[in-house]
């Protein structure tokens, strides 16, 4: 047994330590790799994960924590690490309905953190699909986007206050409620989006928003690229602050999740270039349909847009939405590499175009590329085949990816963070300067490198 | 000639540093104190700025941005200081109507950004008062607040990328353009709201937002503490994403701004507790007219408000705010104290009633004080009087103020910082394992301490 098995060992006692063979099974059930860890520790309290960060760091002993393990970056691989799981601290502790905050145990699952909220008559605005794994502590270390970010921001903004215990077993409580709170650094944005690298999670304080009781969704076809931005503005301004949704849909993926074996029904005629589905968000059902109209209308009028529907039933606007969802149609015609970039709107056009042409030189009629995203946000998932799957065809598949985001100032992680994949990238987002201020930071925080070494960028 | 003042006249030529008598002058102009600076320089260019960091770093010779010098809390205090004022960097550099940023020098004024940003046909939702001074630069490295919070937050959501000097000259250019990314730490929140204290910022990227093209601004009457959180709900969840302003006057407030000699009208009549100013910036005038007249209509009927005047005009929308606005009034009775806290809403009665009676407590008749805020971001300024001025006196009602928020978890910093003048307090509102993280970070930033040493937290 290991000198840090030990440890935990003679601290929790010898059931509450996963090692060997159990440890690689659990480790088989993220949806990225997880590699096998040297023992698996599921605190229950705060307390508890200060003990065994002291334990970790008396024995420089690499330390991973995990959350629903639903990351796509290899971020929780942990590899010959103590997995730190916040699966049993995943209580609701406290809805304030009248401050509009939420606090909750880092290992409480979005859903249910947001089932809290709805239960009071509020509302939190992250959601993403693995919204029942995912939990709000992986949500706050990878800055989580999603579906509604174009009108309340990601993670990040819905984070009032944290409490996070540092490499050394320190416990920094700053659970913040205040949305205004300007006295000295505001230390959790240290903790936001460092993927566990910086400090482990353990308590969040939530921002809620009012409840909205309005909705009103609508699928529209476009029929040349710059209509995009033009309807994204003509909607942002003309929808009052109430536009929650804007998904483009590039025809490649509208006609696979609008062909059998898919379920889905085509809402408009194939055959457009783009399709949209733009979704508000409000209080008042009567004008924000009306509302929703007159900017459809008008954008019909101008050539914006081709052809429109609005959903009429809750049917009709969950059968929109199944079609954005239906990702995992990109993957039935073979094996696929799955991309979240971000880029200037402006820039798309062309980006897209030089990544399906070094795609289509390369393998010809093998290559294939499927494209949606959260445009609203300058957020784009490419879906990308080449008829095969390997080690040495996805880095020339990255590359191709990637490469031509550096010129262009565009980001290799949009939403889902660097973790391991994407580390060999950074540098085509960020500046030497940038990383080695990431390092300074790093080092300042964990000297001895045992919190998630090697996640964002090599140790 | 000390040692520093002959590098930088070496470097920039003599009449580039300002000393003697004519900085000491300069240095009269801010609101507050600005102490005898050693030298004032204003660098045209980044590389200047590094240039000038530099030097000072050689020469262990602590350095304080200067930007419009509006702030409040003695943040930008020079003594023995090289001023380092950003006055000749103020250019609009870019402004991107599709992708809606805005690229500025940070010497740029926030008056002067919001006009490039309204000539583009868009909004810059930070607003404060001193908005003709203030310098973008200034607003990021207090994280500024003012009216509009509310709906579009602090500064810190406004800044997508920002380029920053570090305290050895190192030039961290991070001029992210994008809403989302998530490639490694996001390491523009390091230089918002630290005051100067971990890097001079020289550019920034902003976020711009569509303009709002509707305004409908109401004031309504409230008969007790309890029914203002309700009514703020109400009406954020009945004006669908369109409340922008809700702000509260205590009945003291009210009264002194609609007394001569100030020259505001009372648009209600006095004697009620506390009055509000709401206001909803949309796209649709008539429907966010309609919406606002039935929340308050609902409002009035459940006996949330006793009474409301909805502005029919633009001078009767004018009128409105300039009583919100008229704050010299609280001055025109003799010396005061001003103060900007934080603090849950639930607990803000209590709090008012407990400082009101330590300061009658104590003062008795002299004592007054009057209440008003950004209710709906739990912010509220408080203005002491209790007769006279002085150092003793001020620190007594500074511990009059501010005692009372440690056990409630309020902040003694809601928006305007923490600089010198709140320095003392930073205890009450953050924990020994906070502050202990704060030195760290400025430590791992700043080795020697020269970037504004002894603001926010002591050297
Ligand atoms: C079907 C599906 C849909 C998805 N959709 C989206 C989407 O729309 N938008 C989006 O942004 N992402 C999406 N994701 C990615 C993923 O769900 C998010 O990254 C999520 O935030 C991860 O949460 P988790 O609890 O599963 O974290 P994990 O996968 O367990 O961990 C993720 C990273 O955070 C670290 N970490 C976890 N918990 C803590 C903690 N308490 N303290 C410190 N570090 C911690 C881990 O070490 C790891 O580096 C999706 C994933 C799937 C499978
Ligand atoms: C009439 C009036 C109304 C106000 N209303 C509000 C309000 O509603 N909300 C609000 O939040 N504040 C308000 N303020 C306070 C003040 O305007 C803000 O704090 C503002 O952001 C300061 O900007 P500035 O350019 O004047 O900064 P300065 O006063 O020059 O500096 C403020 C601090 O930031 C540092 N600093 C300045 N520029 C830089 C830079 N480029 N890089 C690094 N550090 C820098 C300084 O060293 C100092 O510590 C008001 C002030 C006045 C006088």
């Amino acid at each position: 047994m290991s000198d840090i098995v030990e440890a935990l060992t003679a601290a929790f006692g010898a059931t509450e330590v996963i090692t060997g063979e159990a440890a690689r099974e659990r480790a088989r059930s993220g949806w990225a790799r997880l590699g096998a860890p040297l023992a698996i520790v599921r605190p229950r309290t705060t307390a508890e994960v200060s003990t065994i960060l002291r334990l970790a760091h008396d024995h420089r002993q690499p330390v991973v924590p995990w959350g629903g393990l639903t990351g796509l970056v290899e971020g929780a691989y942990a590899e010959g690490a103590v997995a730190l799981s916040l699966e049993r601290m995943r209580a609701v502790r406290e809805v304030d309905p009248v401050e509009r905050t939420l606090t909750v145990e880092a290992g409480c699952p979005l859903e249910s953190a947001a089932a809290a909220a709805e239960a009071a008559g509020l509302f939190l605005p992250i959601d993403i699909g693995a919204r029942g794994s995912a939990t709000v502590g992986g949500a706050i270390s990878t800055n989580a986007g999603g579906n509604r970010v174009l009108r309340w921001g990601m993670m990040r903004e819905s984070v009032l206050g944290l409490e996070a215990v540092l490499a050394d077993g320190e416990v920094v409580t700053s659970l913040n409620t205040l949305v205004k709170n300007n006295a000295g650094y505001d230390l959790k944005h240290l903790f936001i989006g460092s993927e566990g690298t910086l400090g482990l999670v353990t308590r969040a304080v939530l921002r809620l928003r009012p409840r909205p009781t309005s909705q009103a969704t609508a699928f529209v076809a476009v029929n040349r690229f710059d209509a995009l931005p033009a309807l994204l503005s003509a909607a942002s301004a003309g929808l009052g602050g109430t536009l929650s949704a804007f998904e483009v849909m590039w025809a490649d993926f509208y006609d696979l999740v609008t062909t059998p074996p898919a379920q889905g029904r085509a809402p408009l005629p194939r055959g457009a270039p783009y399709y949209v589905l733009l979704e508000t968000l409000g209080s008042d059902a009567a004008a924000d349909g009306e509302r929703l109209e007159t900017v459809l209308g008008e954008a019909l009028a101008f050539g914006t847009i081709t052809d429109a529907a609005i959903a009429k039933s809750e049917a009709e606007r969950n059968a929109m939405w199944a079609l954005r969802d239906d990702v995992g149609q990109t993957a039935r015609n073979g094996p696929i590499y799955a991309f979240d970039v971000s880029l200037r709107i402006g820039e798309m056009e062309a980006y897209v175009a030089q990544v399906r042409a070094a795609l289509g030189a390369r393998w010809g009629e093998a290559a294939s590329l499927t494209v949606f995203g959260h445009l609203g946000d300058g957020n784009l998932h490419l879906i990308a085949g080449v008829g095969a799957r390997s080690p040495e065809l996805q880095q020339e598949v990255e590359a191709a990816v990637y490469g031509p985001l550096a010129s262009i100032g565009g980001s290799i992680s949009a939403e889902h963070g660097v973790g391991l994949q994407k580390r060999a990238f950074l540098h085509l987002s960020r500046s030497p300067a940038e990383i080695a201020l990431m390092r300074r930071l790093k080092t300042a925080m964990d000297p001895q490198g045992i919190l998630n070494p090697g996640k964002i960028i090599a140790t």
